[in-house]
């Protein structure tokens, strides 16, 4: 068995404007300390899988950027998609890839963008999974404990058990509104739906075959192609003939050998400034303060100023974030609508500060 | 009667920061259209006192951008007082300058940076006040009616009426606190206290002489250098003895010459960023936005962001102002509170930002 790493990059993250831009995602933003969210999943493999081992799937606009944080993975195995089409592409293109380098890989496929600080639990998770998924011909997934009614995320409901902290799944559920979240949370028998994948190369091959013939074919005709000039341009061709589709609604929705593996450490998908407040450290106040500030009767608030000083007065429960080129007030209880200003800045052409 | 005019503009308007500066005051910002305050009042005098006979006291950091912002006023007529002595001292040093030029003057003083709109109200007020205090040999302030029961202003009650809309000043009264102000507001003879003040000169040099003996003489002192190289000289070392007390403490409210006008026209001393958001015209949510800005469930906002773009969701009643170097957010409730972010800088010697 050799481990290998998909870690998906093609996110834009445009509910962390005016930080996040189309050059420097959220995956390449640092809130919580000093490296990107996207140094630190792949930090996080250390131990588990070989630099040399570990690809990134990314976009053109976005990969001379991830060069840059990722100096010791090796540039080719930063993957470039010609456009995105949804994580069953990328996961497959990722998959011909490996396979073709190794026949015995089992591919453990990460967002780039999560939160996780318990790296020793987490790396241990990933070996009892990647160990399952090779011995069982299984689809692995991670899920994690869920603490609260969150309806901003996916819940995978387990059944009985089949291992050690590895479960049959039973079904996965869109997110929940929020009285449906309650009852999840109540039953006991339902996990966060990480985004983290394990499995061998030729079992999910072998699941593409059988659910998405159409992309099976494509990663085929791609596959004669690893190696040589016109590959980019290959994957162009066949990536515009495909439908936008997740791995969730492709393929685990609809396999038998889907499994879920207890991820017992913490984790987030820091899904907006909100998210990041929460998970930052506060003074007294509530609040937390990056650059030079000063607040008076201010509480529960971020202020990410880190370009000029700022002053805060009686501000209550408000993200404040201070880029260069553009600012950001927001309430902390409407930071879902970031992304509406992104809207705007598309519609009024405001590429400069996309 | 020649009337000459002097603009009082030593204030810094540390409750503007970040907009105003030492270099940039309250007086030399625009926050209503066009002009800086400053222009405006100077501009208020046109057909009432010649660009000649209009004398600025301003101090040596603010004299080089007044010089910019009133080029038609002759540069001589720019005084910059060594350091502040507060109004006293200033309407005497004005005076002293004055009286050397034309034994026959009256002189309006006027402060820099209030807001009056209804031009042609204030011209005729004017030219009441100086009719009345040139042949009565009287002290004349304008007094406003009040509109609200404002703890920020000192009051004027009047006494009999001894002319067509002129009263002899009964007496004057502090900044009253709020239960105090709705009894004045009630009473209907409290005004508010504009600080305009129209005399002759050779009345309140009399006065002076009367009341303030000190001053009087350091001002003899200095009526003989008029025109020297040592001027300036002279003018500091006087300053440096006198005592910092105001024009109302000093002689308005000890003389028995001191008689009122009501001023029929608007007025404010546009006290703080709440007093401009509530003067500035508003959209239909309430909010006043100058520079590129986008606000989403935002109302009863002022907005001020020139040099960049700005995103707001989300926001009440905040006054949020951006400039190149600095930015303030901040409850309109507390808007008096801005002083403190001045306070701190000057303690933390970040005179980059003061």
């Amino acid at each position: 068995m050799v481990i290998y790493a998909v870690i998906m990059a093609g996110g834009v993250g445009s509910r962390f404007w005016p930080s996040s831009r189309e050059k420097t995602p959220k995956q390449l933003l640092n809130m919580f300390g000093e490296n990107s969210l996207i140094k630190d999943t792949v930090t996080r493999l250390k131990g588990v899988v070989k630099n040399e081992n570990i690809y990134v799937v990314t976009n053109n606009v976005q990969k001379p950027e991830i060069v840059k944080h990722l100096p010791f993975i090796p540039e080719m195995n930063i993957v470039a998609e010609p456009f995105g089409r949804n994580t069953a592409a990328c996961i497959g293109l990722s998959t011909i890839i490996i396979n073709d380098k190794s026949e015995d890989a089992v591919i453990v496929t990460l967002p780039a963008d999560h939160l996780i600080t318990d790296v020793e639990k987490f790396r241990e998770t990933i070996l009892t999974a990647a160990e399952y998924a090779y011995k069982n011909d299984s689809l692995v997934t991670i899920g994690i404990s869920p603490t609260r009614p969150e309806t901003g995320y996916g819940y995978i409901q387990i059944d009985k058990p089949v291992d050690e902290n590895v479960f049959k799944v039973k079904t996965f559920a869109e997110k929940p509104n929020y009285e449906t979240a309650v009852l999840f949370l109540k039953s006991g028998d339902f996990y966060w739906n990480s985004g983290m994948f394990i499995w061998k190369a030729s079992t999910i091959l072998n699941e593409f075959k059988k659910f998405m013939p159409e992309l099976y074919e494509g990663l085929e005709e791609i596959q004669t192609r690893i190696g040589a000039k016109d590959f980019y341009e290959k994957v162009a061709h066949i990536y515009g003939l495909l439908k936008n589709i997740s791995i969730d609604y492709g393929v685990m929705e609809k396999t038998s050998k889907a499994y879920i593996i207890k991820g017992e450490f913490d984790w987030s998908d820091v899904g907006s400034w909100e998210a990041v407040y929460e998970l930052s450290i506060k003074d007294r106040a509530g609040n937390c303060v990056v650059g030079d500030s000063y607040l008076i009767n201010t509480e529960n608030s971020y202020v990410d100023s880190q370009n000029k000083f700022t002053a805060v007065i009686g501000a209550s429960r408000l993200i404040i974030i201070d880029t260069k080129d553009a600012l950001l007030i927001c309430d902390r209880d409407r930071a879902q609508e970031v992304k509406l200003v992104v809207d705007y800045l598309k519609l009024n052409k405001r590429n400069e500060l996309l």
